[in-house]
């Protein structure tokens, strides 16, 4: 077995997974009698726009909005760009232009709802009485309360015009289908781009205590929206939803399991860790390298051969001034735990094909790694303290360079043990 | 079943596992036609040396050196202090006295050395033509390298009149029964207080290539000494060792096994992620929690119910001025990460009893513990960022406290995920 073209064909089925055209394929809704109208949001819904026209048979307009500079060319559906993460005109322009497009339709006709990450910042909506400037301050609050995405999105989807299933009540009656590429873990669609067309059970008043319980510092007129009785802005009715269909078409975790089946095929056991890893990457790559330890000198938790899957997404706390993403850093500090363990080989890579500013998705590494890292004149400590994983391993040839993949479920990490 | 008993049950079983009696018993050596002498190094050197005088029925002298104030009374053995991590005078005068006790000893004489975690400090020896000041200056040159502990043991083993077996070949003819209490991940005990009674292969002149490889500046006198040929200053002699035994009596693998066990007989199928999991306890943390979930939601990558053990020591990276110590820290980034999932319970401890300042050896945490903690007034955000998890888990109620336990081998964690 050749290590490295084994783990870069895992990479590719987790990849395909996740492909729009492939992904979208078997969740085609039926035709409708009438008008199909897609709307979209996020970084991705550009491109998940393209492959739904190419597959789509039959008349089609709709409007989606994706992230400045993440458009790509479509015949029948408008794309619009706005900013990301701060919400801005833009974003004001394009909630209205997607509210425009459901309305006034008919039981006959079918939306085709195409949600990807990214989409809540792309979407503001201010209610009566609100401005863009107090949903800004808004999201500024909540990330900085440090308070779980879903406590956050609970109370973004009643400070909202578009969110939690406000676009889907703008298409009553017409059919709602929503498509979900998801990026949060547990692929909750609901907590995809703050579920635009799928219903929230969560109250008003239910998010305003959490909101409290978090302690989260409201801007005051968001405040006092939150407290104004929900009658003068009314949550949607679920008997508008119910012949709504709702399908998550990709995620991290439909992509590991792609991963996973492919090596079975090929004899390696895949075990999957988790799909939503969250952490510091070099500290992640420290358990991740003590597990890989523990399988190749003990046969546990998992036995000999296997591979370890995870997917989710790390973070990057910079010290130094170097080049590199989160799955590169992941590998040096991986590399320096693997050091001498006979046997292993670890890929990490982006799946949206880039792993941060540099031309990489991500890297290999081995037992050898660290070794050859110094005999190429390079401190893989040094490194790592100065951010700069990128240029340790395209030192030693080690980059794992695929290209953008135009599609993107977070972070894919296998360690195959052998 | 009640989760918080049945994990203090596992705490129990991996502590008993690790006590000195429990642990020295069953490798009680045959006694010799000679004479017996212990001797000793490490920060539990003093509770073994006590405990070999209780399980021995014999005659018996000798000596060990322990960190200041961790001394205890034994009747035979003579207990030193010195100084550590940083070795003092009084660790010089010890291993001349460790050396002085198994010199001038025939071949029906029995050495018993016990050895454990922070005898390398505990015992510095500069050979011909180096001093105290130097052996110090290698040791700070080796700390600020970043080099893997094996690295710096192979070094430190060629600038020592002690380690790397040379206080075994001082015992010669003696025999030498090596009782190791590991604090080392692998387990290997040459590299336990770098290996004073166990002969090490790594040549001067291996030892020398590997510090220019990892780029250590070494001292000037260091460096000269390591490039004059060994025939001055011999490595000790394989013949002399053949009739030596080494055992590993007690080690967090072996600890996590005898939880695993009990927790098995108790009919919970038990998995140990690793023995010897580092990184910042918060982001490792964040990788249990995301196990932990993927169990509790998906059965994968382990099937409901089990518990996840893993040791290990991690570190905590000093941002507030809070009370707690790695295992509170730990606990407080897992509560979030476990918040609302249900069927899950955490204890992580300190396997010495004290999690770093404070009276506790760690806490409990539930998928409850955030909310509980927001109720009682506390931010848990805040206080992670503040390193208060000692006051946070005190104001709930689920601090673990069950006093010092006499030994030592890093944190104990188990997540019971039912």
């Amino acid at each position: 077995m050749q290590p490295r073209a084994f783990l870069t064909s895992l990479f590719q089925a987790a990849i395909d997974a996740a492909d729009p055209a492939i992904a979208l394929k078997p969740y085609l809704p039926t035709p409708p009698k009438g008008r199909t109208v897609v709307i979209g949001a996020g970084k991705g819904a550009a491109q998940l726009a393209q492959a739904f026209e190419t597959l789509w048979d039959g008349p089609l307009s709709g409007v989606v909005v994706t992230r400045y500079g993440y458009g790509a060319p479509c015949t029948s559906i408008r794309v619009l760009e706005a900013a990301h993460p701060v919400p801005d005109t833009a974003g004001l322009a394009a909630s209205e232009a997607l509210i425009a497009a459901v309305s006034n339709l008919g039981p006959d006709d079918l939306v085709v709802a195409l949600i990807c990450g990214g989409g809540s910042s792309l979407l503001p909506s201010p209610p009566k009485g609100l401005e863009l400037g107090d949903e800004q301050a808004l999201n500024q609050a909540l990330l900085a309360s440090g308070a779980p995405i879903s406590v956050m999105n609970a109370i973004r989807k009643h400070v909202s015009g578009i969110k939690g299933g406000r676009l889907a009540a703008a298409a009553h009656p017409a059919r709602v289908v929503s498509l979900v590429v998801s990026d949060v873990p547990g692929d909750d669609p609901a907590q995809v781009a703050s579920g635009p067309t799928i219903p929230d059970p969560v109250t008003r008043r239910q998010a305003l205590k959490l909101a409290e319980s978090h302690r989260i510092d409201l801007p005051a007129k968001v405040l006092r929206h939150l407290q104004t009785p929900a009658a003068t802005a009314p949550v949607p009715d679920d008997a508008q939803f119910s012949a709504h269909e709702v399908h998550v078409i990709a995620s991290a975790s439909i992509s590991l399991d792609a991963a996973a089946r492919l090596a079975e095929t090929q004899g390696v056991p895949a075990v999957i860790l988790s799909d939503a890893i969250e952490g510091e990457a070099r500290d992640v790559a420290q358990v991740h390298a003590a597990i890989a330890r523990q399988v190749a000198r003990r046969d546990r938790p998992f036995q000999k051969p296997v591979v370890i899957l995870s997917g989710g997404e790390t973070t990057v706390t910079l010290r130094g001034h170097g080049r590199g993403g989160r799955n590169t850093e992941f590998l040096l500090s991986l590399a320096q735990g693997l050091e001498g363990v006979a046997g292993v080989d670890a890929l990490a890579a982006d799946t949206d094909g880039i792993d941060g500013s540099e031309d990489n998705a991500g890297a290999f590494v081995d037992a050898s790694s660290s070794a050859r890292l110094r005999d190429a004149g390079r401190d893989p400590m040094a490194d790592l303290d100065n951010n700069d994983a990128y240029s340790a391993f395209a030192s030693i040839g080690d980059l794992f360079s695929p290209g953008p993949t135009g599609t993107n479920v977070n972070d894919f990490r296998a360690i195959l043990v052998r």
